[in-house]
C-alpha cells in the first residue's frame, strides 16, 4: 500500500491518517484543507510508472500507486477509463474533450464516491453520509447501493422529485430537510462529524480529491503522455479544479511528464464566488456571495475549497472566467455537434474556450482539454428551450422533400 | 473484410448485399425480414477467434470477423465494452447484470446505430433517417453528429420536449409530425425507402441487429466463456431479443462455445404484442394490437420483427412472458439497490426473473443474464412516484439520530 501524510495547506503541518482527521484543527474546515502527500522518490520506483503500463480503458484504480485505498468494490472496475475524444471546434485542430458522462452514476463525481466508500471500509466505519442536491450525492448512494453500508443522503426540501427519486431508488435513507443548501450542508456535517460517520463532502475529505484527480492522469495517458496547454474545467465548491491541478503536479513530479497545463476554472456569471477570491488575490480569503445559475451544479454562494482552488490555480499560471447562463445554454447546444451532450456545468469549459478564442488568449497553436463532468441526460429541462416547435402535417413533410 | 450473404428468414432466398436492399420483395417487409449469414467455417480460422484474443472492455469492433462493417467513427471506440456485473439477487447467487446505459447515447441502441452509420459510409451515402420516439433517434442523432453525413428524424409531435431537446441537440433535422408513431413510422419508411436515404429501422435493416448481437458476444467473453443457462432481455419491436439469439448462435457455431441460453423476452402486459404472436404458434405471423404501458422503448403494438423474434426464442427453447406496470416500476426500484438505475424497459428482465422464481420455473441451480438496455436517467419522470414525501425541519433531524 503506498505511504503518504496529510499537509495543512494554510500552516503546512503534517499529520498522519487517522479516522475522523478530516481538516487542521488550527485553521478551521475552510483554511485548513487538507493535502495527501506521498512519497514522490519511491513511487518513481514503481514498476508500473518505471515501465509506463498504463490502460486506457482500465479504471482508475490502475493509479492505485498514487491513491490513499484499493479497489474493493465491483463497480471499481467501470469508474474511470472514460472517453478522450478529438474534435475540431472553433476553429481549432484535436480540441481533446474528456467525458466522464459515462462513469456509473453518470458524472465525474463517482471518482470521489468510489474513494470515500473504500476508505470508510479502511475505517471499519459502516456509515457514510453526504449533503448534496446533484451528483455528488447520487453517486454515493449508487456506489454504495450493494455494499452492506448504510447511505445517509441530506438535501434541501426543494429539489425536483426526480432528483430525489433516483437517490431514493438507491435505497439511500434520503432526509429532505426544510431549509437552503447551506444550512442542510452545515447540519449534515456537524450531525455526521458527531457521529463518526464517514464524510463524503469533497471540500472537507481530502481523500476524495485524490480519486478526482486520477481524470487528469487520464488525460495524460490517453493523449499519449502529450500534456495540453490549456485545461478548462467547471468550478462550484473548487475541488475538480484543485484536482486537476494536482494530477498533473503528480505526474511531472513522478518523471512521467515535464509540464502542467494552465488550468482554466469556468464559473456562473450568477455565481462566481470563487472568480472574485481569486481576483481578490493573496492571501486567498473565504468569500460568500449570493447568486443563481441554470448550471446547478456549480451554483455555490459559499465555496468550501476555495484556498486549494485559489493557490492551484495560481500555480499553474491559469485563473478564472464566468459565463452567463445564455452562453452556458449555448455551450451545451454547440457542444451537442460532437455528439456529447453535457449537463450545464459539464458544458462551460466549451462555452470558457469560446470566449478566450474570441478574447484572442488562446489560438490555433495551442493544445487544449475540456473536461465535461456530466451526462446532459443529468438535467434535460435545462435545454427545453433548444427545441423548434414548428410541427408538419404528413402532407408538409412529404412536400417538403418534393423540392 | 468479413464475407456474407442475406438469406430471408421466411422463404430462405439468397441475396448478394446491395445498397437499397433492405427485405425480400417476395415475403414483404414484415415476413420477409433478412438475415446476414456468413461463412462461419472460414471464420473458425481467424487469429482472433483461435486463440480468443478479446479484450473484456474493448469496444463491439473487436468482433469485427463477425460484423458487416468496420468502424470508422471516433465514437465507435466506446460503443459496447460495456459493464458486466455479478449481484446476489433474489435469492440467486451470482446474477450477471449486463448493463447498456453507458454507451456513448446511453443506451443498447448504439450498437445498431453504430453499424448504421459506418455502413452508410460504405454505400456512399450520406443521408441516415429514423422514426422513433426514443432511444433509437437520440443514438442515431448522438452518433451521426460529428459526421459529414445528415440525419432526419421523424417523430410524433406529441413527444416529450425532453426527448425532442435531446434530438435537436446533437444537431439532427427533427420532423415533428401530427400523428401516432405507427403512421410516423409508415411517411418516414416510405420517404426514406423513396429517396435513397440509408434507413435505421433496425427491424427492416438486416444489419441493425448485427451490431445488437454483440451484446451477447459481450456475456460471453466478460464472463470467461460460461454461457447462462437463461438470458432475459426486454422485447418491443423484436429485434434486441432477435440478436442476442443469433449472437450465441454464431459463438456456438464457430466452436467459441458450445450452448445457447434460454431467451426469456418480456414484454409489457399492457401491450403484449409478440407474446400473443408466439403463443397462437406456427407460423407465426403479423400482429397487431392496441394498448400501452409505462415502458415507453417497449410500447409497440405493430412488432415489426416478430417473425425473427418468434422463430429465435423458439430455437433457443425459451419463451415471452409480460409484466403489469406495478411490476416494472417495482423492478426499477428493487435492481436499484445494486447501483444499477434502469429505465423501465431496461429494468423489466430484473421483473420477468423475479416471476419465474416465483412461478418456480428458474430455480437457484440456474445460471441467469439480465440485459439492461438503458440509463434509468433516460425516464425519471417514471419513478417520481418512488420518492418519500416526508419533508424534516432541522429539529426533527437531530432528534431522529439522537434516539
Amino acid at each position: 500500500m503506498t505511504t503518504y501524510i496529510l499537509r495543512c495547506i494554510t500552516c503546512k503541518k503534517e499529520f498522519d491518517s487517522q479516522p475522523g482527521l478530516y481538516y487542521c484543527e488550527d485553521c478551521g474546515k475552510i483554511m485548513g484543507t487538507l493535502e495527501v502527500v506521498y512519497d514522490y522518490e519511491s513511487i518513481k520506483e514503481d514498476p508500473v510508472v518505471r515501465e509506463k503500463k498504463f490502460d486506457k480503458k482500465a479504471s482508475m484504480y490502475q493509479f492505485s500507486f498514487l491513491l490513499p485505498t484499493i479497489s474493493k468494490l465491483q463497480l471499481d472496475e467501470y469508474v474511470g477509463g472514460t472517453p478522450l475524444y478529438k474534435f475540431d471546434l472553433l476553429g481549432m485542430k484535436d480540441v481533446l474533450v474528456k467525458y466522464d458522462g459515462s462513469n456509473p452514476s453518470s458524472s465525474y463525481k463517482d471518482r470521489a464516491s468510489s474513494i470515500a466508500i473504500n476508505k470508510a471500509i479502511d475505517e471499519g466505519n459502516d456509515i457514510l453520509f453526504c449533503a448534496s442536491t446533484g451528483n455528488a450525492a447520487a453517486s454515493l448512494a449508487m456506489l454504495n447501493a450493494y455494499t452492506d453500508m448504510k447511505t445517509y443522503i441530506f438535501v434541501p426540501a426543494a429539489i425536483p422529485d426526480g432528483k430525489r427519486a433516483q437517490l431514493e431508488i438507491s435505497g439511500a435513507e434520503v432526509y429532505a430537510v426544510e431549509g437552503t443548501y447551506d444550512e442542510v450542508y452545515d447540519l449534515s456535517l456537524d450531525l455526521g462529524l458527531e457521529k463518526g460517520w464517514y464524510c463524503r463532502h469533497a471540500a472537507i475529505n481530502p481523500y476524495l480529491l485524490e480519486g478526482k484527480k486520477t481524470g487528469a492522469f487520464e488525460i495524460v495517458i490517453q493523449n499519449d503522455f502529450e500534456v495540453p496547454d490549456y485545461v478548462f474545467i467547471g468550478v462550484g465548491d473548487g475541488t475538480v479544479v484543485s484536482s486537476l491541478y494536482k494530477g498533473f503536479w503528480e505526474f511531472r513530479e513522478i518523471g512521467l511528464t515535464d509540464k502542467i497545463p494552465k488550468i482554466i476554472g469556468v464559473q456562473a456569471e450568477g455565481i462566481p464566488a470563487i472568480k472574485e477570491a481569486f481576483e481578490k488575490g493573496k492571501p486567498y480569503k473565504p468569500i460568500a456571495i449570493d447568486g443563481s445559475t441554470v448550471a446547478d451544479s456549480i451554483s455555490v454562494g459559499k465555496p468550501r475549497d476555495v484556498i486549494k482552488a485559489c493557490t492551484y490555480v495560481e500555480a499553474s499560471n491559469g485563473f478564472f472566467i464566468s459565463l452567463t447562463d445564455d452562453e452556458i445554454l449555448d455551450a451545451i447546444k454547440e457542444l451537442g455537434k460532437t455528439g456529447i451532450f453535457a449537463e450545464p456545468a459539464g458544458a462551460v469549459p466549451y462555452g470558457g474556450l469560446k470566449k478566450l478564442i474570441y478574447e484572442e488568449k488562446i489560438t490555433e497553436s495551442d493544445t487544449v482539454c475540456l473536461v465535461i463532468t456530466g451526462n446532459g441526460l443529468k438535467d434535460v429541462n435545462a435545454v427545453k428551450d433548444a427545441i423548434s416547435k414548428t410541427i408538419f402535417t404528413t402532407e408538409e413533410v412529404i412536400k417538403r422533400f418534393e423540392e
